[in-house]
């Protein structure tokens, strides 16, 4: 199956590339290697607002992780054209939004990490830096940046 | 214009390489790539302090992030010898010291993006990750890295 | 002395490669880059947990940091078989579990960037961005990653 088959199996629209509300790009080449901007998490067009440890459980964190990266992959597919131009997803670094209790953020970001595997196999395989941060733009509960390397 | 008649418009005037205060350096190269390490925001010399959300207001923080990227413009040079060798800034790393309650990390940072494109261009559009943190040494607001592709 | 002379100089044994506890990949190449995970602080095998600030003195975070150095090293040298193959390091990220209160962090991150440098010599003197995250998964201290560049 393709990548967009398996979008489809899953029932999954990719959205436009996400375009940032502030003085920057959403998507950089250099190279083989693509650089993309932060993205934070939305649901039905917001900003899925919460902090984790205080009005959001491990699994609605999850979720919104798995929202961030499909619309990564929404950037990726305007940025490439083709997403099986994809050879890799190098690096991720996930931010959760955390009151200082939580310290589930590996399991938040497993929401992001897991739906790449599925969708891109082993091309969606990536390192990871995943951690708490005090807040992000917008009071959003997830927000996360990659590079990968492309043909 | 060049960059330079740009920052003479601006009346900026580059500081020099900003040197570390600890066990590392200002900046590496790799190939076509430059990593800059996190600059913190000072003011006459010394670390800007405080926290957004608390002590300061977006607009000083968006007034302190302009600041430290004239810093690392200043290490840019400091790096090439020749401003003109940014080929393109490809990613800033802005990290806003925030109070929980604050979320416009996206408006302070675009005190540096804005900043970028005004005196670079083109070649200053970025992709971009903003977040709230904890802290940042010595207290100050805002700390921000880059990597740029250059000559 | 060879890296490996000084590591046992020092009476340091590597550990095998970390294995994320997650869905994603210890390391990751591209070209010359190396991507590492992000390494959180152990202690006997578990996650070295606290807050700088709060449970834990800045000597006690500066150890933390040096114990992730070595895992990173583990991780280097599971990579490539031999750490001669590394060219340098480039770029650390330093994430110190902080207490708003706590704003040395670049003391602490001065743990893993020094022994770098003792034991890779001018390979290991690398750009760095230290800061202060509200957590880290497991409640463990300090969590770093870095990008370096290989044979």
């Amino acid at each position: 199956m393709s990548v967009y088959e398996k979008l489809e199996a899953l029932n999954i629209r990719l959205p436009e590339v996400t375009q940032p509300v502030a003085a920057f790009v959403p998507f950089l080449r250099s190279g083989n290697l693509l650089f993309v901007s932060g993205h934070i998490a939305k649901t039905e067009g917001k900003p899925w607002v919460g902090q984790l440890g205080r009005e959001l459980s491990t699994e609605q964190g999850k979720a919104a992780a798995r929202a961030v990266a499909i619309d990564l992959l929404g950037t990726l597919h305007g940025a490439l054209g083709d997403l099986e131009k994809v050879r890799r997803i190098l690096k991720l670094m996930v931010l959760v939004n955390s009151d200082p209790s939580f310290t589930e953020q590996h399991l938040v970001a497993n929401g992001a990490s897991e739906f790449l595997v599925e969708v891109l196999g082993d091309k969606g395989k990536h390192a990871r830096a995943a951690f708490g941060v005090a807040q992000i733009p917008f009071g959003s509960c997830v927000e996360i940046d990659l590079v990968a390397e492309v043909e």
